[in-house]
């Protein structure tokens, strides 16, 4: 098949338009940007002979007739969005279709931001997730997602079979450094790792910042600066240069200058392609904190744990991006894992799925300054272009 | 001169009754409860034969005939205050100038606690803080202490001549575990220690949690943990037992679990009994923080610091306040620096200051659960009155 590079990157400044503020676009899942992108994109979906149908949830789908493999990704953006996060993928999908004449499906799924839950379109056409204990989700507005899909009620056709797709490529923007720093063009991923997130209470005594002396204190702040320098030692035998761990959210009590802090709160989240290595790094966690609390004769709980298992791209699939990327990108591809979490992640309950990056300037996503030098948006087209077209013919 | 250790405890709980919530007070500066508060004081003062006036921040005084000693503290609570703070060292007062019948004068100070500034009432008597400057001061409400201050507006009498008195000496709950700890009934102040208070801004790079490799990142709260734990170490060899540093009020940005941080602002407060020790930690601190935002190619920028310089207590009035401890508490009383600010902090810069505390349970205080026993009470009134008798003798 023959794509038009200059066709998909007009497609993508397109799309970039609605809810574009400076370089960035403002289009959360359901708000007046994302349906009049989604309509848009529906009008280019019947114009390339696909059939369009959009679920309860507001999952776009183009679909070709018969079986069909399945491109697409997201163009819900985060609240200050980047112009490519989701976007490149779904725009990708649209001018492989069309250039392809058949046998290949696009969609666009719903609310992969989580303004409500996480990647909650993807995960209720896949079953991970019911449609009634989505809808019960709020945003930060306190507004259900129930209330928020009747936007688009008037395009709802009903539901999309899953039975009818033969696998599921996305591609999407890296949103870290690794391809720019190697001067890499395609990435194609082997896994998307898998996560923890708990939230982790410390709680010791509240006092006088003047008249306490340190050695009688039962300082949060201490605690939790403790457990941080010394989990960092302590993972190091257990982790690989991918393995991530992150405390990202700190909430002192009563957070004031002059008062000891007797109480925080922190999120503990850490990401690794494999399972068990999730597992033993969960036991240096859990173990340390019960360390650092008895020491220090303090008040320890773990909040629920959220886990999601590492997911393995699928072996052919995979292969034909591989074998795609040595012809468009000779020697400027790798293989990575996806940090990241994505649609394809529920998809793989249903069909074999997989992934191909292109680089993210400076590693940078989720900001309106997110951008990709334009030769590696057209290498990462012509990659899944070709892929798909092997893929036929195997 | 002979107290009488059941009407001041009587008048203790009289005063207690202001504002009371459990075994607590909310008796905010100005609102109604401290307000009738200080209508109850002066009517005891009045009949204890002293002539009261107000000055226009509302500072109450019971004022001696000719040349005097004044005693007192503040009548004001913390939002959820406890019953002796401040109160204790004003009822002391009331019944030492009752018994002694002349040359003692008696004092509630206004916003000792801080509703508008810090030691608000005091600071302006003492001409550390202007009036003009004063009622620009806003509370949490958004309120200016202008506007608060009209609340005791009919009870203003005038300015009060800080020449008529001869001394200051202000008994007070210690504020933490040291007398209780050791089995002591009284505290000796030897001084009041110096603060310094700065907020710290490191700025990083905020990322994506599961794509940023841990080695390319620059995160906020890495930097703060790593901060905090070198400086744990740097400053043993510099600090006293009675030293202290607190990192009370952390505020990260995004805070959020799944973003690395990208910029923290923290909250650095150390105190110290001796100024060069203070300018000895600002060094050590200042240093760390900017080798720490170096190696981590982070930006820092360091907040104006609040100083206030240690203040000596008076030779000869502490040194009647010792000789008084012996004889009413043999064995059990100690001299000791005060970690928190007293109005006699101010009141320095006018005339002899003193203070003596009494043991507080468990250390706690600025709680409703603040307590001290009875004994402890009365053991404190006895040194006061005693020291006060050698004064007026000496």
């Amino acid at each position: 098949m023959q794509v038009d590079s200059q066709r998909f990157l007009k497609d993508l400044h397109r799309l970039r338009r609605f809810g574009a503020q400076g370089p960035g676009v403002v289009r959360p899942a359901y708000s007046e940007p994302d349906v009049a992108a989604r309509a848009w994109l529906a009008d280019q979906m019947r114009d390339a002979g696909l059939r369009v149908e959009v679920d309860a949830m507001g999952n776009l789908f183009g679909l070709a007739d018969g079986p069909s493999i399945l491109l697409g990704s997201h163009s819900d953006s985060q609240p200050t969005g980047g112009w490519l996060d989701g976007a490149l993928g779904v725009i990708a999908a649209l001018e492989i279709a069309r250039a392809a004449g058949g046998g290949v499906s696009v969609v666009s799924f719903q609310d992969e931001e989580g303004r409500f839950g996480v990647t909650t379109g993807s995960a209720v056409w896949s079953g991970n997730l019911a449609q009634d204990k989505a809808d019960g989700l709020e945003d930060h507005a306190g507004q259900s997602l129930a209330e928020a899909r009747r936007a688009m009620a008037d395009m709802v056709t009903g539901p999309v079979d899953p039975a009818q797709f033969t696998g599921y490529i996305e591609m999407h923007i890296e949103q870290g450094p690794y391809l720019e720093a190697n001067n890499e063009q395609i990435g194609v991923v082997e896994h998307i790792v898998g996560i923890r997130d708990m939230v982790i209470t410390m709680v010791g005594q509240q006092n006088h910042a003047g008249t306490m002396p340190m050695h009688l204190r039962q300082d949060a702040f201490q605690a939790l600066s403790a457990f941080n320098t010394a989990l960092n030692d302590r993972l190091r035998n257990v982790v690989t240069p991918s393995t991530v761990w992150t405390i990202g959210h700190v909430s002192l009590s009563p957070n004031a200058s002059s008062i000891v802090p007797g109480q925080v709160r922190f999120s503990m989240q850490w990401r690794d392609g494999e399972g068990d290595r999730l597992v033993r790094m969960e036991k240096i966690i859990r173990d340390l904190a019960e360390e650092i609390a008895a020491e220090r004769n303090m008040t320890l709980s773990f909040g629920p744990m959220l886990g999601l298992e590492p997911v393995q791209m699928d072996a052919r699939l995979r292969g034909a991006l591989e074998g795609a990327a040595e012809v468009e990108a000779p020697g400027k591809w790798r293989v990575m894992p996806s940090g990241a979490l994505h649609d394809a992640t529920n998809l793989s309950r249903l069909m074999p799925v997989a992934m191909l990056f292109v680089p993210s300037i400076g590693g940078i996503s989720h900001a309106f300054e997110e951008d990709t030098a334009e030769e590696d948006l057209v290498a990462g087209l012509r990659v899944m272009a070709r892929a798909v077209d092997q893929l036929r013919v195997g």
